[in-house]
């Protein structure tokens, strides 16, 4: 394993506590004690485990295991071959992140499980419990009895202790854009039906089940999250429900044939992970899954920056005036002159308009400007299931690539390149290097990618083994061109941006765009940081500031659901080091003051506070910029207003700071007076303990220097 | 369309004859008046068409006709909307050939149909009829209300005129390596499970069927041969048969999701393809599936140039001491340190044994040298539908790239690349331009490329949509880096070899490999000409001296079942562009005599005269050699002794030549004394006619200077 310069091992314990081959339980706690799990191999050999909390059932007995669809299921007539007890515990640095150095505490349970019946074939499952939770997974280790095998399912049980309270939304293979249903896990059956909302490209696992990261909290305040880390060469994982019994088991995406995953020893599974506490802060504050996945391997991180951006994006949802397609015509091939189409009047990313989105972002210091529509190949780019939709490398003939990178190389600004696969990964995967080629010759350095559709390889899903690899398989290329991707439409994060950091973000929920189509409920993004952003950094595409879509004469009746001042507040508490400044140039020039927010705020940290959270109600976060003296808070409400308490012991001792206040006007709220602000300085110290008023659907954040 | 420098055209008729909108039978003849096509719609709209020759009936009536799945069929409710005739008469040059010119002359009937029940939709009907045969296509013009659409299948019918006699192998979606069956069509349901024999990768459709090329003899003694051309972007055809009827059906290869094929307008099927003769000579003369093709696009053809080679290849086979493999070990992977594998002790790629083989090459005038096994992962590639078996750029440790690079240069041999697929096409397609730039950077012009297992994306097949757009790509890309592509498990030729003319051969059939697994029937290669031959130039690796197997100590009963000098004889009756002196280079130095007919015989050629033919008994070919006044023939023979006579008046009048003939010996035979041949100078000129004895399974090679 090698460890990256930016990732200094300060300490590490490994002690073999004992080894011994029992059937008892073997019992492993949390270094703080406080959480304890209990392996052990029922009658028959079956394995199952428990978790406790203080002392409270988390996950009741369950059982483990993996079901085969070629050689015999690694399901039951097991012995304990061996067994071995560790305890790690050492600080690590991510290349960009929420705190500059992450703790990496836990003890672990190896335990290897053999069968008499078949040839004494072993597997080996290995928990680790950190003070915030559990993470597990099964190891096939490289034997001549094991070689390869299909899994066809995997049997893994989560036995809840209660009829929690969950934020969920329906298990599917192609999306992860549902709004949450916030429901008792007896009533999610009732519900699946009205919580699958019309998607494209969605396939909807017809059996009662949600999808992780799955956020609870029991009737005694137990907060339980439960999600997987480090989803590496294996489908990605939903969560069957048993309303009745309360009891979740793990639902693999199947793949063309009907196959979860194809295994070849030394083989593993993601980490299932339980994170858990009896504080909702502690979830948010938690590092478990990035903990469990690998540093990584790359020896060059230098190009990989955090990226304040803008971009020719949110005019397509809103205006009506821009549109991605250059020509009139809704049937193009790549073989096509696109010069000899009928323009629509209406192509958003010509060179005149990117020229003024360049002079925007140098004006105001954003690093980069997204151009989406500048290929070839949006005429009929969407539900025809259709392999080679763009070629990445062609643009419109109104699109001048040598003279746009002239001009933002001028400016200082990078332009950020748009791959929108209409979900043809094969059609992508084949002209990738040609791709990032075209990208280094012009001197792109990010590229946002998108999987809207359905999927090709055909049967594939977008959360499959062969698609999880796909995306995997890019991020690494792209390193080798030096590129940062930002994903959208790929399966759900799992913490691999700490093994492939210039995957830098994803989008994997309901984000911005669907303010424009429907609106996003008010409690969605104090959700969202306990699903979602569990597994990484999600390109929410924040900074609405026209709230009120009929603004632009198109007789939309749309709003944004939020008020202006919880638009800012996302800059902090939806953690990305890739933040978009999502409204139009004209929009912010009518509001400097609140701009000047954006402007300011950081995208990278030496460290977070998670200062007040409840799921569902409101998030309160405050974080230290990376290498500088200022400090950034955000706090966002669901539909009622309410009064945050911002503790400000996160200063340094003894030293006054003025803090500026964005904060909603007394009468703003998110279906009322959206865009009412008011901004304030005060003078805080580290003692100082600040009551903000939030609006209905609102938010503030403050700038501390 | 553009024209390749090399095609020249030398005569265009193009007359519009007649356009009238009627429901009455629409007529044309070939340019000599043999074939009569008619076509009409009959009750209901349903199209249909006939094919006669000099008054018999080849193809009674039969439909028409497109199912689909999401859009309403172009099945029937048609109209005659417009009909045309044409005429066309040209000579074109291919960049490689039986023939320097080849004449593409037909009457064209050009049907417009329209769907007035579906908004006067329609498509067009395309028949060529040439002197010896037809060839007809749907064609799905751009519409306002046609863009997309998706085939269910093709219900297009060929009805019999008889219970033929038909040369068939089963139809399958994965492999064309099944042996010949002859039979009546009516025995086809009865023999259908005894024909489908095992091969590795294969799925053999369920109902009777039958693939294509398909070669048919009436009893009235007309041949009918029933395949198609230019296949791009539309799944591989197989027949369905119902045998009572003697009526076939096209049966297209699914996708992974059961579709057939997704389709864009404009848009056209391949065509079908009726070859008909009284005369089973014409029949191998055919240049109707070239005719159908488009003309190459490439610019540059430069590149491509024929290939006598021999290999690192046949010793895997026979020897039982080489093996591709390198290491003991059965379980690798691409991301090993396959130095530290335990060497097997017999692999066969390793620097030393490749230049044995380059200074072979050399010294014999081989300009090539195909080394397979030379890259990492063959140690356990195959049955395990594993996607990352092989990366094509990492040799084994004992094979060394760039020393092997400077001594081919040094003797002006070129080395052939394998790339091994394993049927992990997406694999191959995302590293193809690092191999392909590997080759580049390492002197290699050509690579055979190979498909053995089963295809992924899992689900597709060798001869689905998506496969068959993979072949053309490789071929493509492989044109844009100047390399030359053999394809071996790949989808069935349909005359490709025109449009792309580096893909230069393809081995889609039961090729020499099996004379070591089992043997060949030895009518086989009396059928192949037939049959696999009339889509394109096939690699079927000829040239085996050492035809008893047990010969080298392993205790192998099998041999080879041919005699050798019918090995000779393939150089010209089974003709390619690439020719492979299969054999060890050990045992060519046993027979210099007969080796030295190998050594002459051209691969390229300005003409060929098919002198004798009967599918299942015998053919005699002879051809001139490409710019040389050479002259060469080649004859074999099925499992019976025969007498061949050699018409020479191919040669030009009134010389004298040399021939020197090298034949079976009196007791030769394949079951019996193989290897006994005799060589024998005559002189020859343009009257001579050679009687020359055959002996059972035999053959005989002639070279006239």
């Amino acid at each position: 394993m090698n460890f990256n310069p930016n990732q200094k091992r300060f300490f590490i314990a490994l002690a073999v506590l004992f080894v011994q081959v029992v059937a008892v339980a073997q019992t492993v706690t949390s270094p703080d004690k406080n959480l304890s799990l209990d392996f052990k191999l029922q009658e028959g050999g079956i394995p199952v485990y428990t978790l406790t909390y203080k002392g409270k059932p988390v996950v009741k007995t369950s059982r483990l295991g993996i079901d085969t669809k070629d050689v015999a299921p690694f399901t039951d007539g097991f012995t304990i071959k061996d067994s071995q007890q560790s305890t790690v515990d050492l600080n690590w640095e991510p290349v960009m992140g929420e705190q500059k150095t992450i703790r990496n505490n836990y003890n672990e349970l190896l335990v290897t499980l053999a069968q008499p019946k078949n040839n004494n074939r072993y597997i080996r499952l290995r928990f680790r419990v950190f003070n915030d939770g559990l993470g597990f997974r099964y190891e096939f280790p490289k034997q001549n009895d094991l070689s390869y095998f299909v899994v066809k399912e995997e049997v893994t049980e989560f036995q809840l202790a209660g009829d929690h309270k969950i934020f969920w939304i329906p298990g599917d293979y192609d999306t992860n854009e549902y709004p949450y249903t916030t429901s008792k896990i007896s009533e999610i059956p009732g519900l699946q039906k009205k919580a699958t909302v019309e998607i494209s490209a969605q396939m909807p696992i017809a059996n009662p089940s949600v999808q992780t990261p799955s956020m609870m909290k029991s009737a005694d305040g137990l907060y339980i999250n439960i999600h997987e880390a480090a989803l590496i060469n294996y489908p990605a994982m939903s969560l069957n429900v048993d309303a009745a019994k309360q009891k979740f088991s793990v639902h693999l995406t199947p793949d063309a044939v009907g196959n979860k995953g194809y295994m070849q020893t030394d083989a593993q599974t993601p980490w299932r992970t339980i994170v858990v506490s009896d504080k909702a802060t502690d979830i948010l504050a938690s590092k478990l899954i990035l903990n469990l996945n690998e540093p990584t391997k790359y020896k060059d991180v230098s190009f990989i920056k955090p990226v304040k951006y803008i971009g020719v994006w949110w005019e397509y949802f809103v205006a009506g005036r821009s549109t991605w397609a250059y020509g009139k015509e809704n049937n193009v091939k790549l073989t096509d002159d696109f010069s000899k189409l009928t323009p629509n009047g209406k192509h958003g990313a010509t060179t005149a308009r990117v020229k003024e989105y360049i002079d925007f972002a140098a004006k105001n210091g954003f690093d980069g400007v997204l151009v989406e529509g500048w290929n070839v190949g949006w005429e009929d780019w969407i539900g025809h299931w259709k392999e080679e939709v763009f070629d990445f490398v062609t643009p419109y003939p109104d699109f001048d690539v040598k003279e746009l990178k002239r001009y933002a190389e001028s400016k200082g600004v990078k332009i950020i390149m748009h791959h929108e696969t209409s979900g043809s990964a094969t059609n992508y995967e084949r002209r990738l290097d040609r791709a990032f080629q075209f990208m280094k010759d012009n001197g792109y350095t990010a590229v946002k990618t998108g999987y809207v559709g359905s999927i090709i390889p055909r049967g594939e899903h977008h959360d499959s083994q062969w698609m999880v690899n796909h995306y995997i398989h890019v991020a690494e290329r792209a390193a080798d061109y030096g590129i940062m991707v930002n994903s959208h439409e790929a399966v759900r994060p799992t913490g691999l941006n700490r093994t492939y950091p210039n995957w830098i973000a994803q989008e994997s929920a309901r984000g911005t765009e669907f303010e424009a189509m429907g609106g996003l409920n008010p409690e969605h993004t104090t959700i969202l940081p306990f699903t979602r952003l569990m597994g990484g950094p999600m390109d929410f595409t924040p900074g609405i500031f026209q709230l009120d879509l009929g603004f632009y004469g198109t007789g939309s009746k749309q709003h944004v659901n939020t008020t202006l001042a919880k638009q800012l507040a996302y800059y902090v508490t939806m953690y990305s080091p890739l933040q978009m400044a999502a409204d139009l140039p004209s929009n912010y020039e009518r509001f400097p003051d609140a701009f000047q927010f954006i402007k300011d705020v950081a995208v990278d940290w030496d460290n977070t506070w998670v200062i007040e959270a409840e799921p569902g109600d409101y998030i309160t976060i405050a974080r230290k910029a990376k290498a500088k003296d200022e400090w950034f808070v955000g706090s966002v409400a669901d539909e009622n207003s309410r009064t945050a308490t911002i503790d400000f012991s996160f200063l340094p001792k003894g030293k006054k700071y003025t803090a500026k206040v964005y904060a909603d006007a007394p009468d703003a709220a998110w279906n009322g007076k959206q865009q009412n602000y008011t901004i304030k300085e005060v003078t805080v110290t580290s003692k100082t303990k600040l009551k903000q008023y939030v609006a209905p659907g609102g938010g503030f954040a403050i700038s501390v220097k």
